[in-house]
């Protein structure tokens, strides 16, 4: 197929695919799209290990890296550890998770030792390090997932030759990235999971291409709520160059959702996610749980901490509700959650990855004929 | 053109343009698209009158009406006099009104006498009523605006020949409405204007047309946001067989939009409308203004009445304000508002209504071209 990102990235279908699962991202990227690591949490040294992995398996295919440089956070510029970040969260939090937990009959100390941690490496220097590891492989993207990319970024990217991609969730921003010297804009609507803004991909596709075309007109990739070949084929006719998908790929076979989490999407309708500060502290859409309810307003808590102190808050204790849930704890089962967008209604079966990517090129490919088929004669 | 809804509405292209101006119905109907008049306030009197009006100018050509019968309201079955409905609005909406404006430097006076006042005639009987005036003109659609038609209508509409619309902003709704012999959906995402539910456009449509299948496949029409032919022709490629669209109708040269708002939404982008129970009493999506914020939880105020004793409380000030808005007054304009998708974020002049069909025709062809593009060699 042909559109301005197939070219820009030398792939068969405008598919690209953000997984933080090497898998996925090998998978998608054998079976003619695009796979896009996620390394926002990764270490320097996790990510080298994870991009040979992907090397030795893609044979020369195309993939990109997705790494967070946001431009604000708690405690930027102080270069602070782990443990000082730590130290931040106010004592009332621990009181209040304790108090979520045992609401659901989950003891705090079922969490163990050290409930609060940061697992995001978010220092001043982190960007640049994961950068340089990036850059050691062949990879054919770099994203920014979160505000505009800091400079060293895109001067080091274009140094490359590799283009940077950036998420926009409104019009502003975007021309704000287009200015900074973006080259592909991921314009995601708020049915996307992760973090998302308010506008819908069905109007936040156009009014994006139609803001920056003054400015510098660049590739678009509609994101949010993408999970089948028709919505890629829509995102073509919206203007864009291709689509960029996440969520579709958590309940493959490749992916390593926890198992509770895994049967939730599979049942969930699209009315099942929300928009909640409660995991990062900027709002994300994930599935709604008895976790995303105490963050919200109505629940009268002390409400979502600044990036990145709710996730030391959250991030743990939810990947140790995960195994909880898995063993059968109830209220851990209440209260699991996981990013998701509103497509999760219909991702309704475990498949691999190649799979999906298969059918959504049938699915694509259909779409084109319907489209086609209603100019004929 | 060519798709389902073309052959079953006899139209050229798949477009349903919803107003309360007669002019705009007559306009679009006479363009090739299929005029659909919002019949919800008026008396049996007024929408005869109107749609002689509209079959006078259209020559035969196709167009439908829309009615509210809703399943649910207060006072329903009671058949209460509008003066009795008013006197149900607890005494201290009016002091919180007041408020809202002195906050805004409007007196509760410039409003009327009759500040409270019933406007929809939302009696057990209305709707039968108002189908007896449609059925004596030729339409070729009759839509519901909220929640599954009574059996009145829908048997009313069979015998005649007439196929039955029903709009839905949910997979379990759009069940029961198949289920309960609605010949066509419209599918309408959370972006829309007016009524609309939490999921988009992009996503709930797949999953509707996806639910129904085993139940009964119906044609579907998208709506919600969109405002442009690009987003037909992405409709298209989500499976509808068309798409229903209001806001953009808000600021033609036909359209009796206050024109203080007009400018409004000019001006706006897609981030300036909000969904809030401030105007009916359900979530319907509006521009943001003091207004509407006044509703909102965080606002602290009493919360919106159900409905229709909400529409009560502000159908009649806001028309007030619009006026006021309109000579100048600085706290009206900031408290105007009215319903419009996030579209308004992609209307940013005023045309005529044929020149606006035109324009999606124009785009829808190009969106074609580039989807078919895509797959060329």
């Amino acid at each position: 197929m042909k559109t301005p990102i197939c070219e820009m990235l030398g792939i068969e279908f405008p598919l690209l695919a953000f997984s933080h699962c090497r898998d996925v991202v090998a998978s998608v990227t054998n079976a003619g799209g695009f796979g896009v690591l996620g390394a926002s949490s990764h270490s320097p040294e996790d990510l080298e290990r994870e991009l040979s992995w992907i090397d030795e398996r893609v044979d020369g295919k195309p993939y990109g890296v997705d790494i967070v440089c946001p431009e604000k956070f708690e405690g930027k510029g102080l270069d602070l550890k782990p443990e000082q970040l730590v130290a931040m969260v106010p004592a009332q939090y621990r009181d209040y998770v304790a108090k979520i937990l045992s609401e659901h009959g989950v003891h705090f100390e079922e969490i163990g030792e050290e409930p609060f941690r940061m697992f995001a490496t978010l220092s001043d220097t982190i960007g640049q390090e994961l950068l340089d590891v990036s850059f050691r492989h062949p990879i054919k993207l770099i994203a920014n997932a979160l505000g505009v990319p800091p400079q060293f970024m895109i001067d080091r990217a274009k140094a490359e030759g590799v283009p940077v991609a950036a998420l926009v969730g409104a019009k502003e921003h975007a021309i704000k990235q287009v200015q900074a010297g973006v080259d592909v804009l991921v314009v995601q609507g708020t049915e996307a999971g992760g973090h998302c803004g308010e506008v819908t991909t069905m109007v936040l596709v156009p009014e994006v291409i139609e803001a920056i075309r003054p400015v510098r007109s660049v590739p678009v990739l509609a994101a949010g709520g993408i999970v089948t070949g028709r919505q890629i084929a829509a995102s073509i006719a919206l203007g864009a160059a291709g689509a960029w998908t996440g969520s579709v790929w958590l309940t493959t076979e490749e992916a390593e959702t926890a198992p509770y989490t895994v049967q939730k999407m599979l049942t969930a309708s699209s009315r099942d996610t929300v928009r909640s500060k409660g995991r990062t502290g900027k709002f994300s859409r994930q599935l709604r749980s008895a976790w995303t309810d105490a963050w919200m307003p109505e629940a009268k808590g002390p409400g979502a901490l600044p990036l990145p102190l709710q996730s030391i808050v959250a991030e743990n204790v939810l990947r140790r509700l995960d195994t909880l849930a898995e063993n059968g704890n109830k209220g851990a089962q209440e209260l699991a959650t996981y990013w998701v967008g509103q497509g999760v209604g219909l991702m309704n079966k475990v498949k691999p990855a190649r799979e999906v990517v298969r059918e959504m090129i049938e699915d694509y490919l259909d779409a084109v004929e319907r489209v086609g088929g209603s100019v004929a004669d």
